[in-house]
C-alpha cells in the first residue's frame, strides 16, 4: 500500500462489515456508520473508527455506501448535512446496492455537480466474500472514478468486471444477475418440492441434480440448506421482493415482458406474506411445501 | 469384456446414435432401427446390423429404447408382433425415454409379465457424451434388472445414478431435471434479452455472468449459441414443450402449483409456434427478442 487513506462505509450489515473490515486491513483508517450501534461498537472494538459523518466528510477520501435500496443510497447522500456537499474535490463515492441504472445515473450527475467522483458498484459474492476482500464487483464508471477507487476495489475485490465509462451499466449488469439468481433459487424450491410428490428425497435432489445438466450456482449453495433443513439466513428471503421488484420495475419502463421472472417474484412474495421474510431465501420452499402438504427436512408440524 | 451379447437399438437420433455406437465399440453385435433408413445404414457401414426387430427379438439379451417419448416406447414394445412378448426369459428392456413415472411402472408390469426385465434409465448429457460412452443415466429397477443391464450400462455411462429398486424413480429425477433444465435456458434467454434493453451485449452477459452467482449449467451451454448467432440443434427447441408438458402434466396430477415451469413452458411453446421448433433451443431468445424489437447477435433483418 502506497497511501493510508480515510474512507467511511455506510451500512455495516453482513456485506458492509466484511467490506468496512477488508479496507481497514489494507491499512486504511475507516470510520464504521450504522444505524445499529451494536455493529459500529464491533467495529470500532476491532480497529476501526466511528463519529459523525458530516464531521468528517471533509477530510474523506473516499465514502462506501452499503445500504439495502436507492432510497436508503439516496438518503446518506444527500439528505440532512449532505455529505457529498462537504467532501473535497477529487474524492469518491462508491455505492453497492442494488438500484436501478436510471438511479446510478442520477447520483453520478449529482455527485460529478459536487466535484465528487462517482462509482456504480453493486456486489455479488456474499458475506463470506465480503469478509475475504474477496467480492466479485460489477463497475462502471468514468475512468477518474474508476482511479480514485482504486485502493477500495484492491482491498475488497477478487474481480472487478469493468462495465463502462459512465454509471449505470454496473447496475445493469447487476440487475441480470439478480433476474438469474432469484429465478435460480425459486426454481430449485419448485423443482425439488415436485420431485418430493414423485418419491425424490431431497437430498437425493442434492445429490443428482449438482451432477448434472439441471444444477445452478444457487442450487448447489441454496438446496444444502432446504436438506439440512436450516434457515439460518446468508441471504434473506426480503432481499428478493426487493431485487426481483427492481427487475420487473426495469422491464415494465422498458415493455418488456419478464414472465419467469414475474412467476418467481410472486413466490418470494407469498414467502414473505408467510412471515418468512427474515429467513434464508431457501425458505421459499416452504411456499410450495405448504400448498401441497410436504413436510420438508426439519419440519415437526 | 466377459461375454458378446446381441443387443438391439431402437431409435438412431443423435441420443440413440451414440449409444448403438458405444456398445458396438464394447463387442457387442448391436443391431440399430430407425424409421430414417439414412441412420440405419451409416450405423451398418460402421460396424453395426440391420434387420428385422420381430426375427430377432428371440435372440436378443437386451433391447434398447431411445425414442422421443412415452407413446413411441410403448410402442416399439407392445405393438404390431409384440417384440417383448417374443424375448427370452431374463432378457432385457432400458427405456431411455423421458417419461411419466407411472409410465414407467406400467412398461415394468407389462415386461416383467413377460419374464423380461425392466431398466427404467432416462439419461442425460447431450449427443457428444452420449457418441462417447460418457451418458450420465437416472436409473431404477429391481436388482436383476440392473444385474442384466450391466455390460450396458458400462458401454455407455460414465455415471450411473442408482435411484431405487422399481421402475419411476428413475423418470422422477429425470422430470425434476428436465423442469430445472428447461427453466434455465429460458431464463438465459429472458435475462440476455432484459440486459440488451439496458445495454448489456450478449457477449458481456455471457463473460460477466457465468462467472457470477447468476450463472447454471445450462446458461454457459447454450448462451454462446445466441452470442454466436448459431441455431444448428444440438437440441431443439420441441424437446422442451414436451418435457414440461411432463412435468406439468405430473404436476397436475398431483394437485402440485409449477408458476415457474409453466412459464418457462409458454415461452418455449411461443417459440414452437413461431416456427423455430427445430432450432436449437436457445432460439427461445427469439421469442423474447421479437416481442421487444432486439436484434440478436447474427440476426440481419
Amino acid at each position: 500500500m502506497s497511501e493510508k487513506l480515510k474512507i467511511a462505509v455506510v451500512g455495516l450489515g453482513s456485506m458492509g462489515y466484511g467490506i468496512a473490515s477488508s479496507i481497514l486491513r489494507a491499512g486504511h483508517e475507516v470510520h464504521g456508520f450504522d444505524i445499529n450501534d451494536e455493529a459500529v461498537n464491533r467495529f470500532q472494538a476491532e480497529g476501526g473508527s466511528k463519529g459523525d459523518l458530516s464531521e468528517i466528510a471533509p477530510d474523506l477520501d473516499a465514502l462506501v455506501v452499503v445500504v439495502l435500496n436507492a432510497a436508503q443510497t439516496e438518503s446518506v447522500l444527500f439528505e440532512g448535512e449532505k455529505p457529498v456537499s462537504l467532501m473535497k474535490p477529487g474524492s469518491m463515492v462508491m455505492a453497492c446496492a442494488t438500484v436501478p441504472p436510471e438511479f446510478a445515473r442520477r447520483m453520478e450527475a449529482q455527485c460529478n455537480a459536487n466535484d465528487v467522483h462517482y462509482l456504480d458498484a453493486p456486489i455479488s459474492g456474499g458475506s463470506m466474500k465480503a469478509a475475504n476482500g474477496q467480492l466479485s464487483i460489477m463497475a462502471s464508471g468514468k475512468p477518474d472514478a474508476f482511479s480514485a477507487a482504486e485502493a477500495v476495489l484492491d482491498a475488497t475485490a477478487e474481480t472487478v468486471f469493468r462495465l463502462g465509462d459512465s454509471a449505470g451499466a454496473g447496475s445493469a449488469m447487476k440487475a441480470v444477475n439478480q433476474l438469474l439468481a432469484g429465478v435460480h433459487i425459486a426454481t430449485m424450491a419448485e423443482a425439488l418440492t415436485f420431485g418430493m410428490t414423485q418419491g425424490v428425497e431431497p437430498d437425493k435432489f442434492l445429490e443428482v441434480i449438482s451432477k448434472c445438466a439441471g444444477t445452478s450456482w444457487m442450487l448447489e449453495n441454496r438446496a444444502p440448506h432446504i436438506v439440512e433443513g436450516d434457515y439460518t439466513p446468508h441471504s434473506s428471503v426480503n432481499i428478493w421482493p426487493k431485487d426481483l421488484g427492481i427487475v420487473l420495475d426495469i422491464a415494465k419502463s422498458e415493455n418488456f415482458d419478464a414472465p419467469i421472472s414475474q412467476a418467481a417474484f410472486d413466490q418470494f412474495k407469498a414467502a414473505a406474506d408467510m412471515g418468512l421474510g427474515w429467513e434464508d431465501d431457501a425458505a421459499v420452499a416452504k411456499v410450495y411445501a405448504k400448498k401441497s402438504n410436504l413436510k420438508l427436512p426439519g419440519e415437526t408440524s
